[in-house]
């Protein structure tokens, strides 16, 4: 018997199999039949499109074919037709239908739209459907990019580790790890919890960034990057925030902000670009179903030549627009994302580094500038979403940032090893950070965290 | 000024630049000079070699230099000139050298040979050492020959979640995750914790596998997998086992046994030959200085055809051998490491799949073959380690999953969704484990877990 052939394979080189044979297998996404024939659009997973089956009462079990309830499994085998005609380019007149697996009636996905809200309670099967379909492609073949970006240049991909003992970061919104029985937790003689008992030997969290760990192997490696799953207890239920998402972290040694900017700006084109090349049918569907205007969108985001503000200077802007803002802006606030999203969509249309924030709200890794008050940070703000990466060059110098350490009251002991990097051969470094889903939102214009995750993590909802 | 040029693009290229000026970036590895030059051999974390810079007393710094301690950052200019008679092909002669970082003279690294249990105690230092620098390039090339080999099949990298609910696997072993406060825990009336409060409303744990979730979305893509971190509580001190560890999990749809053994094999051998041809002077350090033999050993494996015995025959096999067994062979047992490797090494002499294990010692999900006491199960065994990938074809049947989940009183509501992946046009459908840390120490030969991650957790142990 010949070998199946994937979807894809009949659509990517279609001249290889038309007029021919082929094998496939597949599930039934729609059916109809008379008593004469039928029409069968079948998916195998391996494409986002489906082919049309065409089969007739010559076959011996027509009838039960005809029967078969959506999301049936089927090989078929038939003769691939071109059909100039017609909406579809060919179909499969079949010659043999066979059932491999029978769904039952009240299968949840029947042929009408869904909302997305209702398909996150059915996470088991909404890749089954169009949207997540591609979204969940989209974000491999997105993940799949920044290794490809980064293996290239020789970046090393380093594993960074998921729980973390609690004394370098602040434990505010984190996860707690454990293995005592939290019904009777052992005691120390003062009446605290006795974490030496732990597994561990001590407390334990679930990361929330792999940067300071990263920074160590940037000092050997030169260039690596971390990419791999962050946490964050944080109690918000909105439609951007998740309790895990997946995080890529790069640090770059021998290097300044502007080559972070520079690094963050080619990646940035070469992921979108990788997408819209490898993906040309998922990111059809997102211009026309999800977010028209989406693909106009990102190719102009490829073909800018971003723009670069310093924090000092977007103020001044802000200040002198006769935009009103909820938010008033002053010389030292956070930028919130009306001022963001004015900045990117309406003063510089277009992609924007914003750079040099003030110290005290950054965070005490980041590199003093000569002026004192502020620090060499960066953020990247895209038309449509505001801000999609953060980072900065790193505080290489060993009395600067001991200083930092104990004007922010924080110990130093608990960074003896992060201190250590800027005793032994401290070079200039610097890193970013991109949240992976806040990227996949960008590319396929879905509006919800939840709608871009397999299994989504937040307050209250952790089922599958 | 010119581009500073990476020391790998030096050795790869040498062509290119020998005979011109060049401008590199590195760190000092060893440092000696006389009144009249001296020598530096300079790494820049690209490459896995060095490059020689010769200096002489002609530069205007070249006291200051003489005396640099071990591991400062330097910013050399110069003329790369062969030089044939000597052990490196090439060196630089600096015409310019300058201190971007002095280090200190305490630097622990200093050039001597240390134990890697004293190497584990700097783990933010010890990538600057030759084996450290070599084992986690080579980590980072596997990771991505992973991804490359699967992407390029069309399978979809899918992110399965590593916060899960407890109801769904044997908790014994798994990592409880909460955010309630341990020294208050809010109790229900009947005086239990009442997790209601929780950050997810219900108990929560660390994946310790992804393949269930897999299943979900390789029932609509077809060919799927997972490479993500997984957790195991094991309270257990070896040189095999680590807390935290990254697993790869494909799931393929329209598959049985026979096609994941394919897979296997077939995955196995790329990912070997695509790192011992990336990195060929990472693979020779580790044969000459960690594990002589080892590139014949891995040779050996990419070009074998891998044999197949099921368990049955390989119970039989290790009856009738003369060897002694400190754990006695009979039907029924899980095989030990001693016989793991006896069938491998000793009597197949090859990788080896043992096929259709007891039901009673596997998991639920595998598939119950017609013989009603043995499952559809796979062991890849490999000589110098054994067991390095375990799988199955998964029950597809809703009867005979259902009834399996009764009889080892396993909850059918906690599978709900699960089960529905059965109703619901369910297909033949099988998957593999990979644990990536023992594939590293496998073609490293590193023979602790520990030497292989970045920054290791294991019981007691969660430093840096």
């Amino acid at each position: 018997m010949e070998k199946v052939v994937l979807i894809k394979s009949l659509y990517r080189n279609s001249e290889e199999h038309l007029s021919k044979k082929v094998k496939i297998s597949g599930w039934i996404r729609t059916l109809r039949a008379s008593n004469a024939f039928g029409f069968i659009e079948i998916n195998d997973g391996s494409f986002f499109k489906n082919v049309q089956v065409v089969f007739d009462n010559k076959l011996e079990n027509f009838k039960e074919i005809s029967k078969l309830p959506i999301n049936s499994s089927l090989k078929v085998i038939g003769t691939l037709v071109a059909t100039p005609d017609s909406k579809q380019q060919f179909e499969i007149q079949a010659t043999e239908v066979i059932v491999e697996g029978m769904s039952q009636s009240d299968y949840p996905l029947q042929k009408k739209r869904h909302s997305f809200e209702y398909l996150r309670t059915i996470a088991h099967l909404r890749p089954r459907t169009n949207a997540f379909s591609a979204v969940f492609r989209v974000r491999s073949v997105a993940a799949y990019a920044i290794h490809k970006f980064f293996q290239e240049k020789g970046f090393v991909y380093t594993h960074t580790p998921i729980l973390t003992g609690s004394d370098c970061e602040g434990a505010g919104e984190m996860f707690k790890v454990t293995t005592l029985d939290l019904d009777k937790t052992p005691k120390t003689e003062q009446g605290a919890i006795d974490y030496s008992k732990d597994f561990f030997g001590k407390e334990s969290n679930l990361t929330v960034s792999g940067q300071l760990n990263a920074e160590c192997f940037a000092l050997a490696f030169r260039n690596v990057y971390t990419f791999g799953p962050t946490f964050r207890a944080e109690n918000s239920n909105t439609a951007r925030h998740a309790a895990e998402f997946w995080m890529v972290e790069p640090e770059i040694a021998f290097a300044d902000l502007e080559d972070n900017m520079e690094l963050s700006e080619e990646m940035l084109k070469y992921v979108i670009s990788y997408v819209m090349a490898e993906c040309p049918e998922e990111m059809d569907f997102f211009n026309q179903f999800v977010d028209k205007g989406i693909l106009d969108r990102l190719n102009h985001v490829v073909s800018s030549d971003f723009a670069k503000v310093t924090y000092t200077e977007a103020v001044e802007i802000l200040k002198a627009t006769d935009k009103k803002f909820d938010y008033k802006v002053e010389w030292g606030i956070d930028l919130q994302t009306e001022h963001e999203r004015y900045l990117t969509e309406e003063h510089f249309k277009k992609p924007l580094f914003v750079t040099d924030y003030p110290k005290d709200i950054k965070a005490f890794y980041m590199r003093v500038n000569e002026d004192g008050k502020t620090v060499a940070a960066m953020d990247l703000l895209v038309p449509g979403i505001g801000e999609i990466i953060g980072g900065s060059q790193r505080e290489e110098r060993l009395d600067v940032l001991t200083k930092r350490l104990a004007d922010l009251n924080l110990n130093e002991e608990d960074y003896w090893w992060y201190l250590e990097l800027r005793k032994y051969g401290e070079t200039k470094h610097a890193g970013f950070g991109l949240g992976f889903e806040r990227l996949i939102m960008y590319i396929t214009g879905m509006s919800n965290i939840r709608d871009v995750i397999p299994f989504p993590r937040t307050t209250g909802q952790s089922d599958f």
